[in-house]
């Protein structure tokens, strides 16, 4: 008998109608002979809801009772689908972030779980019954309040669940089919990617693909937690994001087709390119930009130094952050004017990233050069670049990352009818 | 220093406006120099929405999860309003039954509070900070899983944390100014009651004065906790429900004025007749019928037996229930049919029950005369009779309550435009 964790996000669970497909989905995964462990987000704009109704009495809402409110989603959709369930004839118990054992630190709106202790989750299996989890939340250790784990929160809670109880798979179902090697809406042609490793998803999550956030990929690698992220209006396989020993396994075994070189492309258009003009070119210079931007807690991205001219011995320092954080940012910036010394700041927000993932660059050496050559033919400039081991990324003028991403796509053969460049499993 | 529970129902927080409003009464509080823990349930329609939203997805909810999911109700209100509290520079921290200290019995729905251990409470108020509590619910002693405690459970949870706390009043916020001598809706004259005794307020909770839940006041009662039922929309005092010793002090030291012999006439159109036709006149015959309905948990009333009919050995038995037991009421008797004997079952749900309530009846024995002759003044027939050692009610056709109540509060001087019957509070 396989366990199986199953989470479902918002839009799964937005109405009464939502909530038994669900519930009948949950069922027959049971009936199937699998121990199933649901965890649920806060019924659709539930959240919005309650963030509105917050802003509507406080100017800044405590972040305690920020989670006391928000964590009031989850228990509704918790107890609605339990009911659902019931109605089908299955035990279903629903279980707070704190009566299911997941215990956080104190960081309101961002805690970290720091110990997963599921008895009572245990319990209910043995009964027979289904249990069902409120995502998003826990219980902070020290202070015994109620937690929440900020953004992708439900999805952390399923893999820690997963991992606690050592599932077989932790299923994250959403409205897509899996993680796509374009998004559709850009790249009418892109194709499921049937198998991803930790590591690539990690990259991806980091470039602007919203199907898994961060800390849940992080999680999953670290404890091996297998995640299939898949539709709740379908029965078809999505995305596997394990390990690449999995993978090689599946390819082994003839589960698998052998993986392409590149899993996907993708574009954000949610950062801001922020140039400091005029800066002292002299060392401790950037240390000090980077050293007050870091104090004021801005994200940075992407960096750029242009060549110092020597005539004025200034030079230009140019990086990217989310766009939510480039006016405090500036405000960082300029309350440090006189001490670093440069000339301006200039703010561009006309700009887009555009990344390349996937784990076979690591062996093979041509690609950085068939991604610029695959830009230029598009006539597509590029303002800043970044690599991993596994990506590249680069800024471009925001009217121009639709066409960047199409001609990268069809470059890598990703296009689902072209044909893709492969590489064997063994090799990685 | 005064530690003051204030309980707020839901039409007080029913909106971001009533919630703001509520907030700065609470900091007022505070300021004057008092402790204030708040008792809050859930916003306006809330729960009723909460339970539209069960009935959609189940026939038959588990009472566990309709427990998980009506507390969410609370979870909201009392989030929201910590965080208007906090956004007028107090300090406010939310939680919930269970974070309350709460105990409960483990009757989903109906829970008995069993221990309260507010030590969080007593935490917070210790730092300076106003606590602010979910009513209506706790956490099972055994099980460990949410409970709510039913109708009127706020007061309850109220009452029974100023109990604990030894609070030097309860304060029951609400939209009326107090309990009034009769319904103003019926008898426009009504006038506030300032004083009543816990036991004058059981009856008047127990025949239809809608104020206060019986068990709210048995608790207030068997711990002595001083209510206060007053308005949120002024700062008028309203009623308190007290001892006779707190009555009879206050009119000592001149706070009070002499108390009426009567507290109140109240009327109840919620119960329903219910007439076994043709019993068998003989030992045995009454209790089975009883015992049927204790069985299927109907609450009975008032009981009449007319008198037997010699030439046939057969008598009939009248009862009255709540109107929503009555179909129980019906099928419990008539699984009995051949048991029993009797002829006929008739239900009349025309009737209307019309009580009059004071404690000063016990020392003065015309009270019953007059109430009679008042009705018999307005032409009233009455169809059955109950009486306590505080209390006197009738039943009377439903189409004659509103007259019979017009017509006890004016023979009784409750008008307030007239002369109110009173006595010595030296006598209680």
């Amino acid at each position: 008998m396989s366990l199986i964790v199953q989470k479902f996000g918002g839009s799964s669970v937005a109405d009464a109608a939502s909530v038994k497909r669900v519930a009948r989905r949950i069922v027959d995964t049971k009936l199937a002979g699998n121990e199933v462990v649901v965890v649920v987000s806060a019924m659709g704009d539930m959240t919005d809801e309650l963030l509105d109704l917050a802003n509507q009495v406080s100017s800044n809402p405590p972040a305690r009772e920020m989670d006391m409110l928000l964590t009031s989603g989850e228990r509704i959709s918790m107890a609605v689908l339990a009911m659902a369930i019931a109605d089908l004839g299955e035990d279903a118990r629903s279980y707070t972030g704190s009566q299911a054992g997941l215990i956080t630190d104190a960081a309101h709106g961002a805690a970290r779980i720091i110990d997963v202790t599921p008895s009572r989750i245990q319990e209910a299996l043995a009964a027979g019954a289904i249990p069902i989890v409120a995502g998003f939340q826990g219980v902070a250790f020290d202070t015994k309040d109620i937690t929440t784990l900020g953004r992708g929160g439900s999805d952390t809670t399923a893999v820690a669940l997963a991992a606690a109880l050592k599932a077989s798979v932790c299923e994250i179902y959403t409205d897509v089919d899996g993680i796509f090697s374009a998004d559709p809406r850009i790249v009418p042609a892109a194709r499921r990617v049937p198998f991803v490793t930790y590591e690539e998803m990690l990259e991806l999550s980091a470039v602007g693909a919203k199907v898994l956030h961060l800390r849940c990929v992080e999680y999953a690698r670290r404890f091996n937690v297998p995640i299939h992220v898949r539709s709740s209006f379908s029965q078809l396989d999505g995305t596997f994001v394990v390990s690449p020993e999995v993978i090689a396994t599946a390819i082994a075994e003839g589960k698998a087709m052998e993986q392409p070189i590149i899993s996907g492309v993708a574009s954000d258009v949610n950062d801001a390119k922020i140039t400091v003009v005029g800066v002292p070119d002299k060392p401790g210079e950037a240390a000090a930009i980077f050293r007050a931007l870091a104090d004021a807690s801005i994200n940075i991205d992407m960096i750029v130094q242009n060549i110092s001219a020597a005539a004025t011995g200034r030079t230009d320092v140019s990086f990217t952050c989310p766009v939510g954080t480039s006016k405090k940012a500036l405000e960082a910036l300029e309350s440090k004017r006189s001490a670093i010394g440069f000339e301006n700041l200039i703010i561009d927000d006309q700009v887009a990233k555009v990344s390349l993932v996937g784990a076979g660059m690591r062996s093979h050496p041509g690609v950085s050069a068939d991604f610029f050559t695959a830009l230029a033919d598009a006539d597509i400039n590029v303002e800043m670049i970044s690599t991993s081991e596994i990506r590249i990324s680069v800024v471009t003028r925001v009217d121009d990352a639709k066409r960047a991403v199409q001609a990268l796509h069809t470059a890598f053969g990703l296009d689902a009818d072209g044909e893709a460049v492969v590489y064997g499993g063994s090799g990685r």
